[in-house]
């Protein structure tokens, strides 16, 4: 898991931050934690000239992203074709509120890779990331459920993306306003935002009492 | 804002749901909810055969879904290029364990919009989606902030995307096993997530006791 590749990116042409420069992010670390936080993220393919976004979940693993799905699905065999594909994952961390309302905006951390993704057709290798998947989403869960058959991976297509060319943007802080209208008379400031766990609900068919695992009842994003 | 479209929508071959086509939804009814819901959204676009997925805010006005940014940005530019675009939002409800791995899933409610962005120049109109989009994100602030100038909105870019060509998925509910797990000794349900507010901060420059609006302090996306 550790990783090979450098602790920070040279930007490219293409990953350079150009709109609002100063919250581009080009460190790994910094990269990684947003990737590791964020329960799903964003494909984009093209389709016969018709760019396509599609939600689904992810995990890295080192210096590459996993997503999977069914071998039939669009997304899995356009991510196959070797054509080149955009994974973004974005976390909204506040609403900030400006003075003005040109001056509004948003706390957010994001990443946007681009890389073309490569097959994983071994089991092995497969039930690894089945394993780095099921905890990335809930830490725990792995060794407790009834964990996938040969046949189970064997219908599950894993696409992996490298970590070669991405940058991150985040902005965080209060708002920023005009010099002349820090006078006026409106709140100004940040309502944090975060996407939080409400009381698990027990299936319906749990047919013995079986207590709620504490990574259930104690889930926690960050 | 009365919606000239039909109430539901046709699938084109590329708006209908393939994989698991029971979570298909065309109903314009849902599929606005969905977007009024969603603080931002997924913008894809092809920039030199490279697809390129980029988040920002958005908001619905009757038939027509709109983003802003700089004329210089390079999403701007491609959408008012008329090439193809995408749009796609996606709102997390929950984490569904299942008994076994293989039927571990996720609640959500998504919409992907295929459409050619179109520019909306007129000032009046910039007016009213900076209006709207305002209000999109928190209620209540467009008549208490100090409104754009001419000067802030003719800075601004404003992209219209119509909602000619759209489709939401949905999961909701329990997990569905296989039926020789259901007797397994294994906690299964559905974790809700939201997308929840804190506290508001104030911003360190207020310079008079500004009291916290009610729209900030119970702020709530739902």
């Amino acid at each position: 898991m550790i990783p090979k590749k450098p602790t920070s990116f040279d930007p490219t042409a293409r990953t350079t931050i150009k709109r609002s420069a100063t919250r581009g992010i080009y460190d790994r670390v910094a990269i990684d934690a947003i990737l590791d936080e964020a329960l799903v993220c964003h494909i984009g393919f093209v389709d016969d000239g018709q760019p396509v976004v599609i939600p689904t979940i992810h995990v890295r693993i080192g210096d590459n992203v996993y997503i999977h799905g069914s071998h039939a699905s669009r997304m899995i065999k356009r991510l196959l074709s070797g054509d080149p594909a955009c994974l973004t994952v974005t976390l909204v961390d506040g609403l900030v509120l400006a003075r003005s309302v040109f001056h509004h905006s948003m706390n957010y951390r994001s990443v946007v890779v681009f890389a073309k993704g490569f097959d994983v057709p071994d089991m092995n290798q497969k039930r690894d990331i089945s394993h780095a998947l099921t905890d990335h989403v809930v830490p725990g869960r792995w060794f407790e459920a009834r964990q996938p058959s040969d046949k189970e991976l064997a219908a599950t297509a894993f696409v992996g993306l490298p970590l070669d060319e991405c940058s991150a943007k985040a902005r965080t802080g209060p708002p920023i306003d005009d010099q002349e209208d820090y006078q006026l008379d409106v709140w100004a400031g940040v309502i944090p935002m975060t996407l939080s766990a409400g009381k698990p609900i027990d299936d319906d068919k749990l047919q013995t009492v079986i207590v709620t695992p504490e990574y259930v009842s104690q889930y926690k994003r960050t």
